[in-house]
């Protein structure tokens, strides 16, 4: 092990990482509680949607052809047969000259092609005064053109949106085909790190990233299970470490802020397998451990907070994607106008953390310990590996936290 | 009631319905389980934070002074006192000449002023080469430069995202006074309307929207309880609307697609209050009510699953963070260029679902009434009441699901 470390770039990183993902499995959620859930099979619609020639306004069912020629000052003039009720059998077929009242949503008449909408027609007792020609098929969602029966309604690999429930529903798929959520577990290093509960006294700090990354990877998808603080001290950690192992899907460790404590990851992880990247050229974030322990990833995030998110957002985010079965993911970002220059250095990429005011991306500079600017920041700004910074005025995409 | 309805301009729906909004109470949560809720009260950091003056670095605590005019030709030469041990008592303190190996993290030794990283530096021995000038302060966080103790670390009205359970974390807020968790009863009313288990014949189609809303709700941070398919009887209606009013924050009625439906349930709404809006000027979503009933607010969303949805994003969203305390919300948008023009009727704000496809935006027209293109669709675009439309090439906001 070197002091300095061999650092590979962020892409090739998020490579290896998914590289040696473990896929999830499959099981079935109740449809009401599938929203986060990712979809594990394509869901094929069971009927035709919708199952008849359907009105989408309020209006009266037509037929097309008494319309022709119909306007203002000559309207055509059809005599009500009925009124279609929602939910309810129809009673009613149109002969030529006829109409019915149909709600949105109603079902066709026989002998109508068409709907005008109330607000082109006019109601005068048993008559009906429609004032502008309608074409065959205005107004109708005809049957099976919304999903045809047996064809693909969503496909799998889709992280389900309140939308995707609702045609989950609208296609009959009560019980929903979903890959398992993966369990990931984390452990915080380090001698200085006590309870969040306790006082500091002297050098010691409290451990924020066990919550903080639990509640990161919950927000994400997966189940956090948290293994609390472990000391820098070989057999203890090599312990827990094999338990996390047995006990998840993946492991995540953070910590292990100096050189020591770095080595004493990446060897341990050796020991039951290999570490395949132990540096990346990312700032913050540099001294990222990524190996594969027992067959199972082992992400080594560094400890401080800050570094530790965005190592984990950047880097471990896909690697989380993988093994959720996760085949697209749109990042919820924000366009903005940079407010001020950030210099930055060629050959790594640069994770600033900035505010959002308005339009406007305010640089959270400062130190790169602190954790303030956590808080003050809505979320961070790439700078890609190949540039030496980004002037003020530019339009830049911050990624939200 | 009248068959037209007058409709209001959205800024003017959301202003109503958020003055009716029904404030939250307060409770707490562990740590742990914070993410995703809103803080009821500013949280004060405890302690300095950092409780000491801590090392950003690894490398050499030193004293300035001593590194005064050096250089690579000619280094400081310092004396190696000792080693800070991370977690430990601090056992050493420097005098002029001497240096203290100090890990990132660590805490300054008594005498050193400043830290120059490992790779300015050469140990040969028990001497330390220093090779460039060190500022007084370089590489440290001060004592409470981070969070000052009793200083103001999070205000209240913030959503808590994984960053800021982090710096809860650190300033000793191991349970977090949040605000309650509006519950929302959610009530499908229609004949047409089967259970998504069912099949459906005729004229029938699946409550789609019980499950929908449910789901959007719980994923805006809501407890969602709903109330199935109601029949549109005025009695039976009537009963489930004030067991809903009764067991809830607040209440989503979906359906009434038709005229006399949704007079029903502005009709019943006034029995026991007072319908506020009946006619908001969007599209979709133009039947949509706003009312109070037995002191509590009721939505009366469009049926269709669309409508309802784009409704209870852009009117209902902002009345669920009035009632959720949240006081600053980032939508989760993306900027796209519009791959086609899309013509609007001014005095109506539309909103267009689209498809995003690298950074363009592609609209899905169709019919309103289509449940596909909320699969197809990744979120919506806002056309202001006041414009003719977006022209091709354009940039854009997109809204995502």
């Amino acid at each position: 092990m070197t002091v300095f470390l061999r650092t590979v770039p962020v892409e090739e990183a998020i490579r290896v990482g998914c590289s040696i993902a473990v896929p999830p499995g499959e099981e079935t959620s109740p449809l009401a509680d599938a929203v986060g859930r990712v979809l594990a099979r394509d869901i094929i619609a069971d009927v035709d949607i919708p199952g008849f020639d359907r009105s989408v306004v309020d209006g009266y069912a037509i037929r097309a052809s008494d319309t022709v020629g119909a306007g203002e000052a000559i309207p055509a003039i059809l005599t009500l047969a009925g009124t279609v009720k929602m939910g309810y059998p129809l009673e009613i077929s149109l002969s030529d000259g006829e109409c019915a009242y149909i709600p949105t949503g109603g079902e066709l008449p026989g002998g109508a092609d068409a709907v005008v909408m109330i607000e082109h027609s006019e109601a005068i007792d048993d008559q009906v005064l429609v004032k502008r020609p309608v074409a065959s098929g205005e107004n109708l969602i005809h049957r099976g053109e919304d999903f045809g029966k047996g064809k693909s309604a969503i496909m799998k690999g889709r992280r389900l949106s309140p939308p995707d429930i609702g045609v989950l529903a609208a296609v009959g798929c009560s019980v929903v085909p979903v890959y398992t959520i993966p369990r990931i577990g984390v452990i915080s290093t380090g001698n200085e790190l006590i309870p969040v509960k306790d006082s500091p006294s002297g050098s010691q700090i409290r451990d924020s990233n066990s919550v903080m990354l639990g509640a990161y990877l919950r927000a994400a998808g997966c189940e956090a299970c948290l293994y609390g603080i472990v000391k820098d001290e070989r057999d203890t950690l090599r312990e827990i470490l094999h338990r996390a192992l047995d006990e998840n899907d993946a492991v995540i460790l953070s910590g292990g802020s100096s050189k020591d404590e770095r080595d004493l990851c990446a060897e341990l992880i050796a020991e039951s397998g290999e570490v395949l990247v132990h540096g990346v050229a990312i700032a913050p974030g540099k001294p990222t451990i990524i190996g594969r322990a027992k067959g199972k990833p082992v992400l080594g995030l560094p400890g401080h907070p800050a570094s530790a998110l965005v190592v984990l957002d950047r880097i471990g985010r896909p690697l989380i994607a993988a093994m959720s079965g996760e085949i697209r993911r749109h990042e919820c970002t924000r366009t903005a106008v940079l407010a001020q220059n950030i210099p930055s250095t060629r050959g790594r990429e640069d994770y600033i953390r900035v505010r959002l005011d308005g339009k406007s991306a305010i640089p959270l500079f400062g130190k790169s310990g602190l954790l303030n600017t956590l808080v003050q920041s809505d979320g961070i700004l790439r700078i890609p590996a190949g540039s030496e910074g980004l002037e003020k005025g530019a339009e830049v995409e911050v990624i939200l936290w």
